[in-house]
């Protein structure tokens, strides 16, 4: 089974984890490399973009000369790694002050502050070149201090002033909002996948907002069933590929649930998606430059044998006739068409023969059976 | 603190679950009483209103003769108790032939008769005079059968196909679908609230489609935080007042988690919701005409109570001044406005002190213990 | 790769699920099989034992010559197939009298009519030569009613005293309990493996009493980290190979998470566990003989593959020499060794360089993708 | 109804927790308070013990000046207030070193470390008259790496270690170990109380060691169905009082379930309980010793609200009387005695008549309500 090279032809792209990207200090804790130093690396190993903290480059309280230095120096990593950024995010971990939401905290002037340094992270990812701007998942502590309704309105407002920003600047960036189920501090706001499609709706230029969400981020069972919805509105704009067990993190792609994740790359692959694929690698592992090349090469070659699998399941001549005997062609078929009065009565009168029906159901098993030996390489 | 009364100004509504309901027959096992006496039953103890499964009326195989009896003694109790069809359901438990999906199986014939068996439960609510029916949570077994693409199409084509029918047919029916995160046997098609609106609105008449839903039935961790979302958009067309502790049914309203009933009675409150009051009761109590007026009595007192207490923390003086204090008001305040250039270019230069305002985040405990009073009965 | 035929060498067993091992009946529904055809299906696709409810041989009201017809169809049917019965259960499925509890419900006339049942499933195993009789799963519904004390003591009487029932009549049955997160009707009494484990070490005859139990079956996460301490112990008397998708039942053994089944599998290759490998099928799949041929051999020829992949994972030099370089292998060797005085002051003046061995931890990924590689099928 | 106040008779006891203790800096990140300071804020609230972490005392590199003074300082705030060390802690967070594991590392000399540091920390302990030393809770990253059986070999070992150092160094201290389905860096070792209770039966010294764990801590459902057990045999050493709604941490007691803290409080009433009941507070409200003051007051209000809630559950006559009524109390009867042949024969042809008992089965409602009335106040 051939593997996919890592970024061959892929959007494969990686950020900073709380250790990925990290170097043990001589106290013994860890500290991160400066972005340009992970561009390096990651170049080496054949990576296709990067996400960047908007503070990784502009932290606050930075000179106008400190930024410039930092884009130019991140510029130049990029043109010589021949890498892109594939977006920005808003980083608020570490700020207490945002420790009670942002674009929805009770405090005006806190949400005032978060929109601000969502510009700043926006204005960074348009100098280099981003498409995409990541904002943060929102959450509180008190759900008594708090109208869900309100909130709503806020997220709402925060994001509409934000793409009026973005328009007002000439900027092509595209918003992307998470779908996670575990925010900081108390509930989320936004915890599934169809909950932020729904949002998007509401928004004054829905077009310009999309989703950056995948396996483990959302509260909804069922695997790709969430991903799917984005899939089908266009409104997947980064898809994280990640791994929970439990709720523990994993190390790396696809360890904890191997079917979830086959059946994701499958419908990005049938989906023709052509995005971003980010791995969101919550590791804790170190190992510098020898480790990132362990860990990038680990999760594209996962990668590329779970789309080799994909391809497969859509060329194999006997799971082919599987899904023919098992009925699953026949699902892309109409049922009854548009209602029309002749098609009401015509279906009211119809007989079934319940019966003959419930002894057709017969032969899945053999198509789940052809899926897990797909997976586990027996065929 | 005053206690409502069952029925007495509220929509309370019940239907048949798995026990309640049901009466012990001379072998050990239990049967369902018929709908009519559940109907006297409940009205003795002041019900509002009752939840009939289509097949309670029209039993697969009933002759015209016998379904006009059903309907006619079916109207003769809601006459005398003075009660109504809250909303009627399309049943399916007990059917193996749904036991692959319904609207969205793999099996073409299956979802038309599907289709047909939710237009006869649509025909029995129209005659009742509901003004709701229920529709089935969707899920398949073989997640590798089924394009998950191709079933929300086919989802799609079965709930416009109903809606049609029911214009053509005069009613005013609306169609009511739950967002579930278990379903019946696999992963559920749509398992979120914002899920199943953002399928609504995709609809060719999205404005007769809502949901049934509650706090246990939702996948979305975080309470009413996916409710919420239903009632801003008025699509909240029944709620369901149940309970699970962790994944076990439980035994009566609110007696798993008491907070989170006391947030969504609350929004209930603030939102003047207005239909129906639907406790689910997943009981495995028998106990005939007493063992309904014991549950029942309970139910609606403990929601009274919740009710009470959701008025109390809108008047009590102490709580208000918490809320002020700990800046909830502020939050239908907006944060900077429609963005507009100038309102940009101010913010984008506005000094914030972050030291003060992660300060001013000390006395939110205080709100959360009033809240913990309140719930406990101490204030 | 190679695959285990079915039974070749292995204990393959199998008990009927709510709809394995069922026919469809002409209305529509499901019914069971006899259990002497279930035999000769199992037989004829090489399973080696079934297990067998005790009211599908002694159902309630049975006359002792029907109970005897049943004995010997099932008798003539293992030994024309060469299948045993690997153990006998009680069920309670369908009995409303034990929904609030068995051994421990709250009426003592119930729980002396559990333990009588007990007791006839005994004898039932007994006559069948079965070696293993499982007990049900505890629960209740109403928390308030049940001293939690009370009910483990409860519980100890009733195992206790069907221990004192076998060894009177010379039977040299085991008894195994389950360890499930979720029971019937309410909380469970015994959610976890090592609650139960707990449990077994006050009874009477502790080492009459094992578990039986399986990845799905467990409250506790960490895949096999739960069986491992039943193995530990030797209390392992069945182990369960089935998984669970989030909380849905799932078709096939390990098509919910391939990398749990295969840590589970590869515990038990490294113990040389041989009791039986029970298949808990809880599918809807229909399908008579030929259905039952498809399940069967695909779940032993997933276990089959998993144990390749397990003895490969002894065996392959690049995973050993992972194994090595990440230190693996010196978990096998004593940490301080048993505590003396010299060795308490030496360790308490040993300097530790903090930041060496941070620095050494550094090539787990490579073992990690090694793995992964190996249940894909990469290598 | 009446409320304990803080610390009048009550064993309460606080430690830090991320912010719960903690000060604002001029940076606008929170750093620790020094512990001394903390033992005077809580004494001033009334608070009866301290949890202190080893590091907060005697931080890696201290001298033993510094160390001595530190001693000093702590030992000056616990006679100014009357409070007691509560128990000691191995604090592991922040030390990359350990995130591979600690007693259970794979690198045998990041094992002796660990030891060795748990060592400082009893002795601190030891110093300031703690009765208890906590050791944190074990969990690894790559399952592969790892065989659970040697781990838990190497586990027994250091806690062997321990008591042999304890034993030699004339201490009285006992050991607490958590139960914890959350560890640090992947799947943990002990997830579940039985577990916990099941591994101290294996130790040299197993009177030393019990459990420091609660109804946030453990993995197995149904409330105090764990704690129970830990009660039953003596081992609950310390009881962690805290709350967690779904996965997120809860800022206060009992905020997130109710009924589950009414019923773990009601148990620990019930047993006579009288360890530390120590408040894990994983808030982020700072507000110096006005925010502590709200905290301790918060909880120790709630906590003794639940107290005179269970003990109103003892004296309710309308509660007793339906206990009654649905058997509660009957629970306390054996069902059959030891078993002895005869009472086996009599058992055996018992008649039973499944229908009456299953008829009596209806009045528990009237208690769950009864329960719900008790939670909420209305009673």
């Amino acid at each position: 089974m051939s593997v996919f090279e890592p970024g061959a032809e892929r959007k494969f792209a990686f950020g900073r984890g709380p250790i990925f990207g990290s170097v043990l200090m001589p106290d013994g804790r860890v500290a991160p490399v400066e972005p340009w130093e992970l561009i390096y690396q990651l170049g080496d190993v054949g990576a296709w973009g990067v996400a960047l903290h908007d503070d990784e480059i502009a932290p606050s309280g930075a000179t106008p000369a400190e930024l410039d230095d930092n884009l130019d120096k991140v510029s130049k990593a990029l043109d010589s790694t021949g890498m892109v950024v594939s977006m920005t995010r808003t980083n608020l971990t570490g700020y207490p002050v945002f420790d009670h939401g942002t674009f929805t905290s009770v405090d005006r002037e806190v949400r005032r502050y978060a929109i601000q340094k969502a510009m700043r992270g926006i204005d960074v990812g348009a100098e280099l070149g981003a498409e995409l701007h990541d904002l943060p998942a929102e959450g509180v502590s008190s759900v008594a201090a708090r109208s869900p309704l309100d909130a709503l309105d806020r997220y709402r407002e925060a994001i509409d002033f934000l793409c009026g920003y973005i328009c007002d600047q000439g900027y092509s960036t595209r918003l992307a909002i998470p779908a996670k189920s575990a925010a900081r501090h108390g509930g989320p706001l936004i915890a599934t996948i169809g909950r932020a499609l729904c949002f998007v709706n509401t928004l004054d230029r829905p077009e310009m907002v999309g989703l950056n969400t995948g396996l483990a981020h959302q509260a909804s069972p069922g695997g790709c069933h969430g991903v799917d919805q984005a899939l089908a509105v266009g409104k997947l704009f980064n898809v994280e590929l990640n791994a929970h067990a439990g709720h523990e993190p994993s190390p790396g792609f696809c360890s904890a649930s191997v079917s979830d994740a086959f059946f994701l790359v499958k419908l990005l692959v049938e989906t023709n998606y052509d995005g971003p694929l980010h791995f969101d690698l919550d590791v804790n592992y170190l190992g510098g430059a020898a480790g990132i090349c362990d860990l990038v090469g680990g999760c594209t070659r996962t990668y590329g044998a779970l789309v080799a699998k994909a391809k497969r399941f859509a060329d194999d001549p006997e799971i082919r006739d599987a899904l023919t005997e098992c009925g699953a062609t026949e699902l892309a078929e109409p049922s009854v068409g548009p209602f029309c009065p002749d098609a009401g009565r015509a279906l009211s009168v119809e007989r079934f023969d319940a019966l003959a029906m419930t002894s057709r159901r017969c032969r899945g098993q053999r198509l789940d059976q052809l899926v897990a030996d797909l997976v586990l390489g027996l065929r």
